[in-house]
């Protein structure tokens, strides 16, 4: 008997930090589907289960969609009511939010809402009043020790159970997507310790946002949804699929916004998005958001996270204030991201990064010291964005709203900032300027630290605040809240470099397609003057902080080098270390092995012909070998190995063959070696290729693999080629 | 001089009928784009061409979606104004249209404004009045002759003029998107000539729409505005590039819909869409879609074709009828396919294909003979659906709204239908019915035809009648607007198979996020339905009737054929044409040509080792040695042709020798005999590849063209193999 008839277990899975071969995985699961469909004939359980078989990847995402948005609704309530714990407590019982215990009282008026007497802030709990020095310090010192809780809790939770969960996570699920495995950065704990870390960080009051974070979240809940079931939980391309759906819904529950979500994965994170996918992320995404919607976390059964209507048109005139927010988003995006990198670098690099817990107890004072003295830092950045997206309306308290002499009879919005603006107006500008100076610098040193953070909001509430400053009093705005939008889309762009996506989420937010050439002109200019400081968004620069195998498939390759410039053996080098398919005994490929630390080898007929015959992994190799001497009987050192279809007979004393035609790859992929370097990248990008050999004339030459193309690209780029890290 | 350092005029261009490559056309384009970076560091001059030449691209998306607009904006006047004139004309001036006739006319009331005095109907005008039966056969005969008058002139410009501006285009689109080449189909002509018919066929009554054909006009605008730029008129990949966003205009402009005109393009059309494209689709058809509003064909400032406002959520329960509606929509989807395939295959194979005029001529005369005496068929389609779509107000005057007891206090839409019906809202049930039939049968033999026709809205006509109808007096619906429009969005989706871009386009009717889910319920139904009964949208299966070479990206290839079972030469074949690389003369070459009819030889090195050099085009080969027998001189058919890099020394009395590297592909695509089918496809298809050669262990053994692929495709499935016509 063969052994190899029956698959060894092993052969055919990766490792760890190891790209998979997509072209591989994907002919796998058609193999599968073949056989499902073949046997689906015989039975009618086998057609039972064909039929469970297509419809799994639909309930897949239907289960997705449900705990994603069920874990953003827990993760909403909790963060709001730990959020307003730092302030004070409610009588009624200490698990109701600020907002939440005064709709109980029926006292409040709506002017005077803030003030209900079952809400009680520290002070008044504790030296029982609210005014004085004394009873603000109180206030004050309560603030920053319960930042100061939250923080640690966080930071320690992350370094004691998953180290995965800090961060924003999309750079990595960006590279995962591409092919790339990380093991457990999607696991079950990293998912719980995730969740309740994001509570943790957000509610601390630092300068980060929970959007990032709850994509990584749903990519978590995909992952651990795929174990489910077999089609998903045995190949690498089909769960990156799952994975794809799962990004979409992770911005639908983030923004309340499933075709922005959808397009945000097809656009920024996903690698292979065919369309079946697309209308799968489609519907997951609109479970998400009315999963999160009936557990109505904001209290207003509305499902966007900012919701705003604005009722004028906007002139055209507008239009440059609009693309002058557009050059500050570039500008503030590009320099961002230069200082976070900058900053991230040291933080590898130095002994900064050997007391994370130090150092994010040190931003957290820092933030909450300076923060809470300004009421535009001390509220929690999504009200904030909240807030300045408003327009004014009449019975509106906000302190940015107190023009003068506002009459009773509706006026028009346009007469609006024509009135004198009261002395709270002046106030609130300038309050409104440090929160900008204060949100600009804070950010830098936030995003990266060891705790779940996000930086859309961040991002957001600097571009906010520029927005809803341009319309300082005098300025002629028709409606402030549009600026304040743009000037977020503008920021946004510019840190993330999004398009089409932060445009149609900007749209679900408002539901006016009047308002979307604005968006539109602000992200374009913020795009272009961005891209023109520096060519990668934030996840791609910190992609390569981390030194990822990650093939950009937005970026053209324009250098004009051949495949043989690329390939390995360089001339130099000696020759490429190649197995023939019929001359070699087990001892001098278990040596070949030892000798080398390629990830595979390509057969040949012979070492003179240098015709190529197939590609066999080195896991493969290993795995077998290692297999059939423990199991196949006579199996030595001496038996020599065939990847031939025929085995020859064997004289009589010589011991039993082995055969390996089974792990072997049949069709490699090649290219000749004057293959233009554009088409091979290309290629690899298309198809998903670890390898690809290089011939001449017909002759075996040498191999490129994705390492090496990178390595080629940071080179052409003037960068250095050993930041490439992964292979 | 070598000659052959400047490019001979006609090398690397395209016969008609023919399959671009695009792996050539994207390297070209990279090649040009690398020498203008170049250059732009030497002169100031080059370095402004080289910026205007990176903005050219939103400059074209610009121009685009401004023409596309205005000329959606002239059809949509023209063809209202047309359409009223059947019915009568305006005593102010006969260039008004029948309601911007009586918005003049102050005497009007709301109620009333039908009967404005200025609008003459042909009796009134020819007989003095309204009333009796003659003045109704004036009326049907005046409405019959003008209908038979418009879609004569419509048949005879696209018969005299431009055979291509029939038909809704998008087949064929979706084809030459895809790569193929069909020249003059986007030409000018067929331009000029679809715009204006398109205008006569709406108005003449048929069953069919103009959003389909306004598709082809936008992609006519599209490739008309590439040649006023180099870097589209002369790469077929780029101009393919600008045709994707040009699709994605005609939506917009068609629907209003911006958005879902991107995903329509990118869903549904496209083949080859990188995220760029995808962000200038979206610029060029925000553009669109605000000329088109600047224009204010509607006279209400709406961007949308149909618009609605729903304000009542829908039930839970409601989800079945939903679906039931979404099962009609799948099932009438797949009838409409088949029977219409049928009839346009008769229509090719008998002699009904011999008089299109006639054809025409007939078809019209029975829609407007059985449609005038029925008021919902008698008006305009997509008048039709608007009125489907929208709910009863309490000053609503149609039929459809006449239930008795209407209160004057304002009532809920939910105890709307549980008043007692009218009278009129039988007579209107009854005629909905007889418009349902009708609008079945007639759309069956008019799509097809020789006259621009699209069938978005017959589709969405059938639909909408159905979702009406299933609202009737007794149903419990909440919403009946909202059942038209679910039951047009399953017609449709039954049709043509859209899922994401048919619920977003629908979505941004309404505006309303709620509504999306009855939507994606009866879409998804309608198509799992009509996929059941049958594989293919209608647009496929006209693309299969027409043997257009189009290699589906959706349907995944699931035999399991080696390269070996599809590559030509078969075994009892005579071996491979091949060049080989140092040993033919000029003669041997033509005499090669002569004998065969492929479109390109592989280069080898010698007969007997079959190792692959490289691959010449036939179109290339022959454009080069007419050449050079013109130009070079002493180049007689005895002369040697080299591939090889370097020339060896000729005998003193021999002729020059003809150097042809320069015109050989030395990068072509290769795959072992033993690659799976599956995978061959998808690299067919990923990368567009018009053929690839098939070694085994290094030699050359055949070749597989995508024709080869399509027919064994077309066998796998039990199809006629040479149904494939084009290569």
């Amino acid at each position: 008997m063969d052994l190899l008839d029956e698959p060894v277990p092993g052969v055919g899975t990766y490792e760890d930090f190891n790209t998979i071969d997509w072209v591989r995985e994907k002919s796998k699961d058609r193999d599968r589907h073949r056989e499902i469909a073949t046997k689906s004939k015989e039975s009618t359980l086998a057609l039972m289960k064909s039929i469970s078989d297509a419809f799994s990847g639909w309930l897949l995402m239907l289960l997705v969609g449900l705990m994603a948005g069920a874990l953003a609704g827990g993760i909403d309530i909790s963060a709001h009511w730990m959020t307003d714990l730092k302030e004070g407590v409610c009588l009624n019982g200490f698990w109701f939010n600020h907002e939440h215990c005064c709709w109980n009282s029926n006292e409040t008026t709506f002017q005077e809402r803030d003030k209900c007497p079952n809400w009680k802030s520290w002070a008044e709990l504790i030296v029982g009043t609210n005014d004085g020095p004394f009873a603000y310090i109180m206030n004050y010192l309560m603030y920053v020790c319960w930042a100061l809780l939250f923080s640690f809790l966080a930071v320690s939770l992350v370094r004691a159970f998953a180290p995965y969960a800090c961060g924003s996570g999309i750079p990595e699920i960006k590279t995962i997507l591409s092919g790339f495995i990380i093991r457990g950065y999607l696991g079950k704990w990293t998912l719980m310790i995730k969740t309740i870390t994001l509570v943790l960080a957000v509610s601390s009051g630092l300068s980060l946002g929970k959007e990032g974070p709850l994509v990584h979240v749903a990519c978590c809940c995909g992952n651990i949804l795929c174990h489910l079931f077999t089609k998903y939980r045995r190949n690498e391309a089909k769960r990156r699929e799952v994975l794809s759906a799962a990004a979409a819904v992770g911005v639908s529950v983030a923004f309340g916004a499933p075709i922005g979500g959808v397009l945000f994965s097809l656009e920024e994170v996903s690698y292979y998005f065919p369309l079946k996918t697309l209308w799968r992320s489609f519907f997951a995404a609109l479970v998400a958001a009315f999963t999160l919607r009936s557990i109505n976390p904001f209290g207003n059964s509305r499902l966007v996270l900012f919701y705003v209507e604005f009722h004028s048109p906007w002139h055209l005139l507008e239009l440059i204030p609009f693309i002058l927010l557009g050059i500050f988003g570039g500008i503030w995006g590009a320099f961002f991201i230069r200082a976070n990198i900058a900053w991230c670098r040291r933080r590898k690099t130095t002994r900064l990064g050997h007391y994370p817990v130090l150092e994010v107890l040190v931003v957290t004072a820092v933030t909450a010291l300076l923060a809470f003295p300004n009421s535009y830092t001390r509220m929690s950045t999504s009200e904030l964005i909240s807030e300045l997206f408003n327009d004014c309306g009449l019975l509106d308290s906000s302190q940015l709203c107190n023009y003068a002499n506002v009459s009773v009879t509706k006026i028009s919005s346009d007469a609006l900032p024509d009135r004198p603006a009261g002395p709270d107006v002046y106030t609130a500008m300038w309050q409104l300027s440090l929160a900008l100076v204060f949100k600009m610098l804070i950010t830098v040193v936030t995003f990266g630290m060891k705790v779940p953070s996000g930086l859309f909001i961040p991002s957001m509430a600097v571009g906010a605040i520029a927005g809803r400053g341009w319309c300082s009093p005098g300025a002629d705005c028709i409606t402030p809240g549009l600026y304040a939008m743009v000037g977020a889309a503008a920021c946004l762009g510019g840190v993330t470099r999004m398009t089409v996506s932060l445009v149609v989420i900007m749209f679900e937010l408002t539901g006016g397609l009047e308002y979307i050439v604005p968006l539109m002109a602000a992200t374009m200019t913020s795009k272009w003057v961005a891209d023109a400081l520096g060519r990668e968004g934030i996840y791609e620069a910190h992609i390569r902080l981390n030194g990822y195998p990650f093939l950009e498939s937005k970026e053209e390759f324009s250098h004009k080098t051949l495949a043989m410039d690329v390939m390995r053996p360089r001339r130099s080098d000696p020759p490429l270390s190649v197995i023939t398919q019929d001359g070699m005994s087990v001892e001098e490929v278990e040596s070949l092995i030892a000798e080398t630390s390629y990830s595979g080898f390509p057969v040949v007929v012979s070492h003179e012909s240098q015709r190529l015959v197939g590609f066999v992994q080195r896991r493969d190799l290993v795995i077998s070998i290692e297999n059939a001497r423990k199991r196949q009987e006579g199996v030595v050192s001496a038996s020599r190995i065939f990847f031939t279809e025929y085995t020859p007979p064997q004289p009589p004393n010589s011991p039993p063959p082995l055969k390996l035609r089974g792990i072997m790859d049949l069709s490699p992929f090649t290219v000749t070696d004057h293959t233009a370097m554009d088409i091979v990248v290309d290629i690899f990008r298309k198809l998903g290729l670890r390898q690809c050999l290089v011939t001449h004339n017909g002759r075996l030459l040498g191999i490129i693999t994705k390492k090496d193309i990178l390595k080629h690209m940071a080179q052409m780029a003037n960068r250095d080629p050993d930041s490439i890290l992964f292979n």
